[in-house]
């Protein structure tokens, strides 16, 4: 009898008040009725994003929309500045070489932070850079990248700030508007507690200008046309209704527990019991200098294969936490609290990964990950 | 964003596999499709029992089901013993003097087991008894009584045996021909895994013929009816459709899962990981000597009122567990390890009592509970 625990930084468990909503029948979306849920749930997305733009539905994953970023707001041998630490950076460069762009990477080490002034420097050395493409918090890593000081740089120049805040928004507040961000993207299966499906993006006026003149192709991710269908509460295409009803159950079980600012406030608690948890395991943090409050990176012991930690933790004991993606493959894995994660996921997450080494022959003290994490969870509970 | 535990002797959490059932359109009850699941049904019922005889599934609870075990065998003015060592070995009492029967109780001081030599003198003291009323598992002390002890007593005799089983039915093995219980009764909510409005109740051929002779009024619940019933696949009444659908789902999951006796190895480990992870703590069981392993009674520290801790863990933490019930009101608090209960449920549980614990000024070292508990949990996943 093995209960399931999803502890990856994505997909995250759904609650039961969005199930039921998404497990009623399906509405039509060319109706009234489904037109006041939109406008319901783009109030909702403008608050999430910090903004007054309108916030895009696409039916896609969250690449979808990093794809349509790019595509509607750049052309062809447009220089962009991509911050290349660790998979998803690498996914940015993909996709906009994929569009025939002229990419420059910025290398940061995986598990590190870029610098802004490492953008500051490539950009003085790159005059003709249309964009910078970034993640927030680069999933694969679990490190936080400082969008706000490279937006500093971009922000009173003709230079786009086009952020991956897949694991971001949501997680810490955001403020698109006020920070600057030209483009804002983020998916269904992270903080927003849903299944995956559903992409949300916005652009600002700055990148509503650059559409106009980007001349790549782009159909089913025209945002303009999206935009259009928008002013209508509506969608260019076949919305992800069920995933649409669904965010707006997810929007008012957010209000009625207290808003946003009780959500950041429980991811960075949840983070930093689940950081003390492992170093008093005697791990080591994967991101210790700038650490992502959506996902926890572990080393594993010298000498240890993540993979056997991982399937051991899925298959033997029902927890499913996340490896390591490219380089860091086999090397670390990482604990998820993103998104409808509390207190007790941090225990189950900290003992099952005890009780998983302790099996696979590390050395590990059973309790003290658990008992660390007791004490800043405890805060969870105060004021 | 407060997720929420149920970690109470009952109500249990019900595994999605037999939610996802009960949630299909309800059948109509008179149909050849309905009768296949009732067979289905009714075989795992009796494999659950260790029974031969027909196992009656009553739309109630499991106290709608001990009231029918004594209107179907017993007539006004017949004396009966009842084991009275908690709540429930109270309202075996209730029942049977509310239909006019002679009662002589057993005294048992809470928290402990009748001794069968106590059973044994009542009945050479009133040799006019007709039958022993008795809880295998009294729910409210988490102590377990020596039903088959008892049954050695009862068993060559014309004395019935009546068990509620409604804690220890699908906790432990069951055999009731092979020990002799004459009348035993399990409830939904349990270990059956299932919300609560399904009882089960099977008779013995002596109760079976006590029954032919019992002139107490009965409609609903007359068994002779029901019995004839089931043997066309059916129930003299209307019968709780979507939990005997729920059961269909919940026999298919355990056989799925190992089987029975994988269930009674869980709970047997997942009541003593509890039962260590308490003293570590530094408190003291309610039932040392004879623990029943659906749930475990713990008393308070000195000078504490459990219903401060319990409503604290269930409105402040999400956390259910259950206090105490009469004599023991505001002194223990009890933690379920029943039916749709894991490894990690344990671990929940623990941890969230020391918090709350150290959070109203007892002298709590946190992770005590979870590690000595881990150490226990480490078998779930060995042979």
């Amino acid at each position: 009898m093995l209960k399931r625990y999803l502890l990856a930084p994505g997909p995250t468990p759904v609650p039961h008040e969005a199930l039921l909503a998404m497990a009623a029948p399906v509405l039509h979306h060319r109706t009234p009725q489904f037109a006041e849920i939109f406008r319901r749930v783009a109030a909702g997305s403008r608050e999430l994003f910090g903004t007054r733009q309108p916030v895009l539905p696409l039916a896609s994953s969250g690449t979808g929309a990093m794809e349509a970023a790019i595509t509607n707001t750049l052309s062809a041998g447009d220089r962009v500045l991509v911050v290349s630490g660790g998979k998803f950076g690498e996914r940015w460069a993909q996709i906009a070489r994929t569009h025939g762009l002229e990419v420059t990477e910025i290398p940061v080490e995986w598990g590190c932070a870029v610098e802004a002034a490492q953008v500051a420097a490539a950009l003085r050395r790159h005059p003709d850079v249309r964009a910078v493409l970034m993640q927030h918090s680069e999933t694969s890593t679990t490190a936080l990248h400082p969008v706000e000081r490279v937006a500093d740089l971009t922000r009173d120049s003709d230079v786009l700030l086009i952020v991956d805040g897949i694991t971001s928004v949501g997680v810490l507040e955001t403020r698109m508007d006020e920070v600057g961000i030209d483009v804002l993207v983020t998916g269904s299966q992270k903080a927003i507690m849903l299944p995956p499906g559903l992409a949300l993006i916005a652009l600002s006026d700055k990148a509503w200008a650059a559409s106009a003149k980007s001349t790549l192709p782009r159909y089913y991710f025209d945002l303009a046309k999206a935009r259009a269908s928008f002013a209508k509460d509506s969608t260019a295409y076949t919305p992800a209704i069920s995933l649409i009803v669904g965010l707006e159950a997810v929007y008012r079980l957010v209000e009625e527990q207290g808003g946003w600012p009780a959500v950041y406030r429980r991811h960075g608690i949840l983070a930093e019991a689940t950081r003390c948890g492992v170093r008093a395991m005697g791990l080591r943090l994967l991101a210790p200098s700038a650490p992502s409050p959506a996902a926890t990176g572990v080393w594993m012991p010298e000498g240890m294969d993540a993979g056997v930690l991982t399937r051991y933790l899925r298959d033997v004991m029902g927890v499913t936490v996340a490896g390591g993606q490219g380089q860091l493959e086999g090397k670390i894995f990482r604990l998820g609290h993103i998104g409808y994660a509390d207190t007790f996921d941090v225990i189950v997450g900290l003992a099952a990964v005890e009780m998983a080494l302790k099996h696979l022959g590390a050395d590990v003290v059973l309790g003290r990950g658990p008992a660390a994490a007791q004490e800043v969870l405890l805060q969870m509970y105060q004021g």
